[in-house]
Order: C-alpha cells, then sequence, then structure tokens
C-alpha cells in the first residue's frame, strides 16, 4: 500500500535528501517505520533535537536540502532555534513534526507533551511567529500541502514545517502522485517582467569606471556561482566576497580584493572599495556581523544592492513578482558584456602567512598562519562564532572550499553538529572544524553521532578557558565567561569511539600544531581532534575590534 | 547608584532565589555584572540554554522560585522547550533575556541574533503563544513591568518571561523601591467570594459516605501539603495521591490507599476508587499520564474538581473571582470537620517487596524493589519519563520524600539537569535519580555543571541501549529506538571530575546493584553514579500497559 508517509519521502528524496535527522517520539515513530523500510534513504538519529536541527541546518548547506523529524510540543521546541538559524541564513531545512491525532486534537484531550490546555495549535503558531512556510497535513488535501510547503523549501532557501498527525502516517494516497514529482519543479519559462530593471542594472554597469561586485550568500544558496564567476572573469570586474560568502567564488581569481568586512577589512580592499563609484551587491544582506558593525563606507548613492528578497536600486525598493525572479535576475545581467577596462594593480589583500613555528605557546596569530597553511582546495571549512571565524575570515582560501559558518544567527554551538551534517552528506570531503570548547561544550553529545554513523571530520577545539568572544566585548576577566574545564582526550572513548576510531592531539607550542597538522594531513581517513591551548585574553585583531564597536553600540 | 538591575535581582532576592542559572551573550553581559558583584547570590553557568531551563525548573520545586538569564533570539529559542515544561508542569521559573539596545530596535538594525529582518517581536510573541507572562522592561515603567512579572510566577507557579534591553541595564532607579518590595507580597485579605461554593462542597462531603480525597500536584505547589494533611487526618479520609503529587501528603499514613492511574492503579486502589461515593480532586488535572491514558473509573456525576485554575462541580464550571482564590478555598475547606466514619480495612495497595538478590542479571522488577528499599525520608527523588517514572511510581515512599517529575510534558532529558537544579537549591538534602541513558545523552554535558559547582546527587543510569519507553509504543527492535552505546565510566572524568570527585559502579546482576546502593549509603558525601544494565526490552508492568494505552489511541 503507498501511503501519504511514502509519498512525501519519495518527494524528499527526488530532492537529493538521503539521509533523514532527527529523535524518535511516540507521535513519530509509524513515520519512522517508512524511512527504515527504505533503501534509499537513511535514518540518522540525533542525541536531541536542537542538535538535530543544527545537523540539518549543516547537511542542507553541503546537499541542498535536509530535513529532520522531531515529535509533537518537546521535540519541535527543542528543535526551534536551529530552524531559526536556518530562517536568518536562507538554508533549506524541512522539519517533520508527529503530532497526535486528529480526533485527540478535536476533542481538546489533555495529553503528554501538551501544554494541559487543550490548545494543538500554539507550537504551529510559534513556528509562523518566526516566518517559516508552515502546514499541518489534513486527510482531504495532503498531497498539496506537502507540495506547498516542500515546494517552498526547496525554491526559496528557507525552513519549512510539516506537522503530520499520527493517525494519518499510514492514509493511502494514489501511487501516481510519485510520478507526478518531476512535473512539480519544471523550470517555468515564465516571461521576464523585470527587463527594465535590468537595462537600468546593466547602463549603470557600463558606464562606471570602477565597479566592484561584493558577493553575499544568496549567490551560493542559489547556485549562482559559476554564472557570477564567469561574469567576473569575462569582464575583468574586481570583487570581494563576505563572511557569509566567502570562498563562493574562487579567492585566488586576479580579480579578487579580499573579504569584505566594514572598517576591519583590509587596508587595500577598503582603498578599493572607497574608489569604487559602482558597488554591486550580489545576494548579501548588510547586518553587523558582515559590516563589521555596521561601519562600511559605501552608501546607497553608489551602490545596486540584489538579493533573493529584492532589488534595492540606489534607495528605490523593487520587488520580484515571479518566483525565480532573483535567480533570472542574476543570469541576465552576468551576460552583460562591459567593454570598459577596469584599473589592475595589487587586488589582492588578504596574505597568508606561512608559519615559523618556535616552541612557544600558540598565539591566534599562529593559528590563523597555520591555518591557512593547513586548508586545502575542496576543503569544507567551517568556523564557530567567535575567535575561530575571526581567524579563519583572515585566510585566502585555496579554489574550490566551501565554507560554513553562521554570522547573522551566531548560535554557538551550532558548527560541530553542522559539521556532522556537511560530513554525512559528503563522506568524501575533507571537513575541517575550528571550535571553541564553550561552544563545543553545548552540543558535545553529537560525539555519540559521528562515532555511532563513523563520520570522520578534522576537529580543531581552541580551549582558551571560557567564552573569549564575550570576553572581548565585556568582562575580559569574568566569571561568567569562564566554562569547566573538561579532559578532551577522554571525550572520544566516553561517547563511545574504539582507540583505533580516532586521533587525538594536546597540542600547546607551535611546533605541537604543525606536527598534529602533519600528522592529520598523512592519515585523514580517522576522526582526527587537535585541542589547541591559547590564552583566555588572546583573540584575533579583528575581533577585538569588533568586540569595542559592539560594547560601544550596546552602551547605547 | 543603584539601577534597575540591582532592583531585579533585589526582588529576586527575597523571594528566596540564590542562584542564578543561565548563559551568558553579549546583550546580557552587563547585567550578569550585577549579579557577581552581589554576596547573596551566586551566578552558576549552564552548558546550553535548555539544559538551563530545566535545571531552573529543578530549582524552583525545591526552592519555591527560580531564574535563568538568557541571551535575545539563540538563548531564549534554545531555552523554549523547558521553559514550555515549567508551563505545561506549573513551576515558577522566571527567564530575564538580554536583549538589543532600545534605539537598535527601533532603527530595526539587522544585527545578529536576529532573522534579518528588522522585526524585533517575534521571540517575545513566541513566549506569549506559549502562555507565558510577557514583558519588555521599557524607560518609563520599568518598575512596575518587573514587579508584575515577577509577582506573577511567584504566585501562579508559572513562567514569566522579562526582555531587559543591553542598554537599561544600568539605568538609575530610586533605591526607596527596594525598602517597598515586602508590601508588593503581603497577603491581602479579601473578602472571600466563593462562600456558596464552600457550603455546597462542605455540605455533598458531609452527606458522602465513602468519599476519596486525590491529591494533584497544586497542593504542593501552592504549600497546602499541611492544611491538606491535617484535613485528612482530623476527619480520617482515605487519599490517593498521583504520578505528579506523589508522596506530598505522607504515603505511610493509614488513610493512604495507594497511587492512582487510571486502569493500571492496583486492585485495592480501583476498588476503593470504585465503591466511592465522592470523588474529591484536590489540585488535580486530568491528563493521559497520571490517569493510565484517561481510563478512570470515575465521572463527572460523582466527582468535585478543585485546582488552581478552577472548580468543575459536578460538571459545572466555576471560575475564581480573586487572586488567591483556590489557596483560600481549600484553606477553609480543610476545615470541615466531618462526623462520619469512613470504612475501616486495608487501604494501602503498595507494597513494597525485599529485594532478595541473586546473581543474575537485573530485571525492571528487581530494579524497583531495590530502589523501594534505598529511597529514605527526606529524600528528593527524580524520576525521568519512561521505565524509571513507571518503577518509582510503583513505590510507597517513605515521609517526607520529594518526587520530581515531568508527567505532562514528558520532555525526555529534562531529569538530569532537574536534578543537578533541586540539589543545588538545596545541597543537604539526598537528590536521587532514576534516568535513562537515552535521555541522560540529551544533556550530559552538565556534568560539567555537576563537577564545577561539586554537587552529588546520587544518579542511576539505566543502560538498556536505547528508548525503552518507545519500544514499548512501537518499533521494539526498530533502530531508530537505539542510542549510541557510551562509555558511562569516563564520562565524570570527561568532564573534568578528578578520580577522588566521584564515585562510578557498574552493576549487572542484582547482588552488584545492592553492593553499591551500600557502598553509597556509607559514603553519600560523592557524586555516584550507578551504571544498570538492563535488557532492551525490560520494563515495569504498568509501563506496557501504558505502552499498549498509547500504541491504540495513537492509531486513531
Amino acid at each position: 500500500m503507498y501511503t501519504i508517509s511514502d509519498y512525501l519521502l519519495d518527494l524528499l528524496n527526488y530532492l537529493n535528501v538521503k539521509d533523514v535527522l532527527g529523535v524518535p517520539g511516540d507521535y513519530n515513530l509509524s513515520f519512522l517505520d517508512h524511512i527504515t523500510r527504505r533503501s534509499d534513504m537513511k535514518w540518522r538519529g540525533n542525541m536531541n533535537e536542537l542538535n538535530a536541527a543544527y545537523m540539518a541546518d549543516g547537511y542542507a548547506r553541503q546537499n541542498g536540502m535536509a530535513v529532520l523529524v522531531t515529535t509533537f510540543g518537546v521535540g519541535e521546541l527543542s528543535a526551534v532555534n536551529g530552524l531559526s538559524g536556518s530562517q536568518a541564513e536562507k538554508v533549506p531545512v524541512l522539519e517533520i513534526v508527529g503530532t497526535p491525532t486528529l480526533a485527540a486534537q478535536y476533542d481538546q484531550k489533555l495529553i503528554h507533551h501538551s501544554l494541559g490546555d487543550g490548545n494543538f495549535e500554539h507550537f504551529q503558531n510559534v513556528h509562523k511567529e518566526l516566518g517559516f512556510k508552515v502546514e499541518a497535513i489534513t486527510k482531504d488535501d495532503a498531497i498539496s500541502e506537502i507540495n506547498q510547503v516542500v515546494k517552498y523549501v526547496y525554491e526559496n532557501k528557507q525552513p519549512g514545517y510539516l506537522a503530520l498527525p499520527v493517525d494519518l502516517t499510514e492514509m493511502p494516497v494514489n501511487p501516481i502522485f510519485k510520478q507526478l514529482i518531476p512535473s512539480l519543479f519544471r523550470n517555468k519559462n515564465e516571461p521576464h517582467d523585470h527587463l527594465q530593471n535590468i537595462e537600468a542594472i546593466s547602463n549603470q554597469l557600463k558606464n562606471s569606471h570602477h565597479p566592484i561586485l561584493i558577493i553575499g550568500e544568496d549567490v551560493q544558496r542559489f547556485h549562482l556561482q559559476d554564472v557570477v564567476r564567469n561574469f567576473i572573469i569575462n569582464n575583468d570586474i574586481p570583487f570581494a566576497d563576505m563572511i557569509e560568502s566567502k570562498g563562493i567564488i574562487d579567492e585566488t581569481l586576479p580579480q579578487f580584493i579580499g573579504t569584505y568586512n566594514g572598517s576591519l577589512s583590509k587596508d587595500l580592499t577598503n582603498q578599493l572599495i572607497n574608489k569604487s563609484d559602482l558597488i554591486l551587491l550580489l545576494g548579501a544582506i548588510l547586518t553587523d556581523a558582515n559590516t563589521g558593525g555596521f561601519t562600511q563606507s559605501f552608501n546607497s548613492q553608489n551602490t545596486i544592492d540584489i538579493n533573493a528578497k529584492r532589488i534595492n536600486f540606489y534607495s528605490k525598493i523593487i520587488n520580484y513578482n515571479e518566483q525565480n525572479g532573483f535567480v533570472n535576475l542574476i543570469k541576465i545581467i552576468s551576460q552583460t558584456s562591459l567593454s570598459q577596462s577596469f584599473p589592475k594593480g595589487p587586488h589582492d589583500s588578504i596574505n597568508n602567512k606561512l608559519p615559523v613555528p618556535s616552541d612557544k605557546p600558540i598565539t591566534q596569530d599562529f593559528y590563523t598562519s597555520a591555518m591557512s597553511n593547513f586548508i586545502q582546495s575542496d576543503d569544507t571549512v567551517i568556523a564557530e562564532q567567535g575567535t575561530s571565524l575571526f581567524a579563519l575570515e583572515q585566510i585566502k582560501f585555496p579554489a574550490n572550499v566551501k565554507f560554513i559558518c553562521q554570522p547573522l544567527w551566531s548560535s554557538i554551538g551550532f558548527s560541530f553538529p553542522a559539521t556532522l551534517g556537511s560530513q554525512l552528506a559528503n563522506p568524501k570531503r575533507r571537513n575541517v572544524l575550528s571550535i571553541g570548547e564553550g561552544s563545543l561544550l553545548m552540543t558535545i553529545q553529537e560525539m555519540g553521532f559521528a562515532v555511532k554513523y563513523d563520520l570522520k571530520p578534522i576537529i580543531f577545539v581552541i580551549d582558551n578557558h571560557g567564552y573569549s568572544v564575550e570576553r572581548v566585548i565585556h568582562g575580559m576577566h569574568e566569571p561568567y565567561n569562564d566554562v569547566p574545564a573538561l579532559n578532551y582526550s577522554l571525550i572520544p572513548e566516553a561517547f563511545g569511539a574504539k582507540k583505533n576510531q580516532y586521533n587525538y592531539f594536546d597540542v600547546r607550542t607551535e611546533k605541537e600544531l604543525l606536527m598534529a597538522m602533519k600528522s592529520i594531513e598523512n592519515n585523514s581517513s580517522q576522526l582526527s581532534i587537535v585541542r589547541v591551548s591559547m590564552a583566555a585574553s588572546d583573540a584575533p585583531e579583528d575581533l577585538k575590534e569588533f568586540g569595542k564597536i559592539i560594547a560601544k553600540q550596546n552602551k547605547g
């Protein structure tokens, strides 16, 4: 018998979802049966739901789409911070929530996992409030409800939420719907309604003398890297990326001018930006985290700002009237042929320093150099918010590095499960995580997941006695920024690893760090954990500056 | 200078809050300074916010009130499942959320921890939707906003939420407000407006031949144990408790007839309930979890049901018109003198079996016997939802045992942080936790908290290869009910414990379990962890029955 559960899974499988994350609960167990019976998808149980949501986010960034399953009330609310991160950072994650029977809901029963007030809509309303696409599956219109939400997630790169009542999981549906799945995603050749805008933008580009492209994350989310890359190369246009979009366009191209971050950018990058008569922002939103706390030097007088939500044409806001407005617009603009020749010169403002090691304790500066030497082409690099992110943003990435971070939502603890999700989505790609110990503690039980599913990321744990990102903002020596001192060497085995399943390195000096890195390069077939001891008060210079800016703003 | 932060802390301190839980974040750091500067309150940093909320719940159940501090967006959403548990289970927890500056909110800045849409009210709305009392502190009316929320939490035993903008933490307020704090909580002798109801209820009691009191959790939340206990003793009225209210009234009293749980109750308990011509429910709500899945045998024809929200007088719903309506009503009813003499006889239906150990593997049955022997007067006993709860509910508790569980909200992972919160609130009381390994994994990083603050609960970890509470409902042998196998012996040291800071026992046979218990009794001055191996398919009989009922209901 072909059921609604089978249809939902077929649809997700068509969109390349091969693994389903989440936590079992009595309202979703019968749905899980449909996963474990398949050969083309796998159930991957998480240790808790927040971790599942973070992991789904990492999986989706690597894979293009992810799904997690939770249970009513307790499960979905545990996951809601993770899904909100996907909302803020535009990541296509679907949450399927197993809910009580329709009868129990109709009768307002006082059942477990409810607030005991007979109201079963609170949790859906919570998810609506946060902007997710929400549908509760009904008997009468299940296929259409599922299609709407899944299409929305896939096409808008924003999270969706489907409530699946436990008594509907075995509801039969016509198998013909499976055959119709491909037709849901056929590209519609809608007439393009932005011809005027395209012409205006192209004209501005053609008339500019020093245009600069600044690349944002939407370029990657909507798979426009190649289109934009060709545009840059064909016309020899200088470009910058941002923290959120680092490495999306190959940073080794001669047109690359650096990673833009407001006043925290390298001098040369800032000089070039300041000289520009047209900043074309492609797929970015200007948050405090990617503008050095709103210290960007350009303004609406010289900026055309195009992202997935809208066009801002010299302060005039233009909304899209069609489904793929953003994608179509970028594709057409990228075909513009510019006849100008733009100033040549020293463009690249990032210089990876070659590390020269000593027996001294490891500083943030040395760590950054060592990482710049360690990261390779085709790596996925994941940076936790904090010292890790501010270290890695200074590095020039080799070609085809995928960078995962969360500069806007900035939920600490995100990056470890996200790394495992990314690694699960593509076990062959090398995943390199840099994370502080305070962040790792937040979600550390997913070490059990890494061990169980034999994932092999490389994890650098910066152990600097607490939340250094907070210290540089406020309370450098305050006890609230301390975290307990763990024995990291015991963590893998405590969470079930066999001795031959992992490498552990405890490094305190520069030489020890490089030796650990060399050893990992020679043997990357194991889960590797490097505990890097650093001083509590040490932080990348950019983070110290950013901390001062944030501290000042927080005083009001 | 006396600030709004100082006032808020003075108010909480007046209500006996001595410890503040939570996680630092840049929007709350300046508020935390006001805690670390005090000698009468302590900052207790958690490993993540969900754990902080669970821990606050346990602290409040032991202490009468608790507070946690989180940061905007990421922190508060991580905690929201925990606070929802306090809502469902009626526990007085206040969350203080550090938010961005008023200026940033007014200007709709795209700052970190926001969804990037310029709307700063999403998260407050989420908390309102869940029924919490929510206020955002403003410049003009800060004292009144704080008073409203804190009084609400304290008086209604329900969670509250205060948003504190980071630029207001240092706002000066008149120190006179501190002097006025006691006047906020003076008992008002409002005229009682339920005289008619009281007379009607008393008359029903006086005219009944076999009345039975069933005690619910509100009796404890509103500190009515002694009042109700005296009423029972003075009139020799038979009474039952429920899972949620177990041990609130001394189970060793001769009037005790057992722990009521619908058709899952002991035979004698059910016989007595069935004979009764008046069931007086005091402070209970009848959820699936405390009625054996809605299998109670009484109905509105013979039931008067009084809880903190309303009176249900033979199906007629009567709401309270005054603040302390419930408390006043119970106090007055408890003064009723009943002249009847109620049937004597074998009342008590719980027989703790004395464990006779062998070298056989430990069964759930043996574990229950052993626990009934281990639990002492004045213990706090905490049971995780699942096999632990269904084992412990079968035990007759000694006098003055405090029982903590979460039968309605049933969020697994709750009980470990809740135990630490309860232990923190009263370090002298012995705290005994029974938890499964799947639940412990959810929140295991708070082991770092236990070690850092040198807490010494006794923890029994039932290691039965996964979620047995799910197995008995659905999927007995399905892989989604498995959890990774941890090496529990390494967990304390992995999370920073010194070798002499804890006892660890790994027990597989009945004799080993009793020996571990004996050893702990002789040396309870250390954190103790007992890993109890059991079969995956074993479960307390009541849980197996409950599982069948739930499985049937979930089929719709």
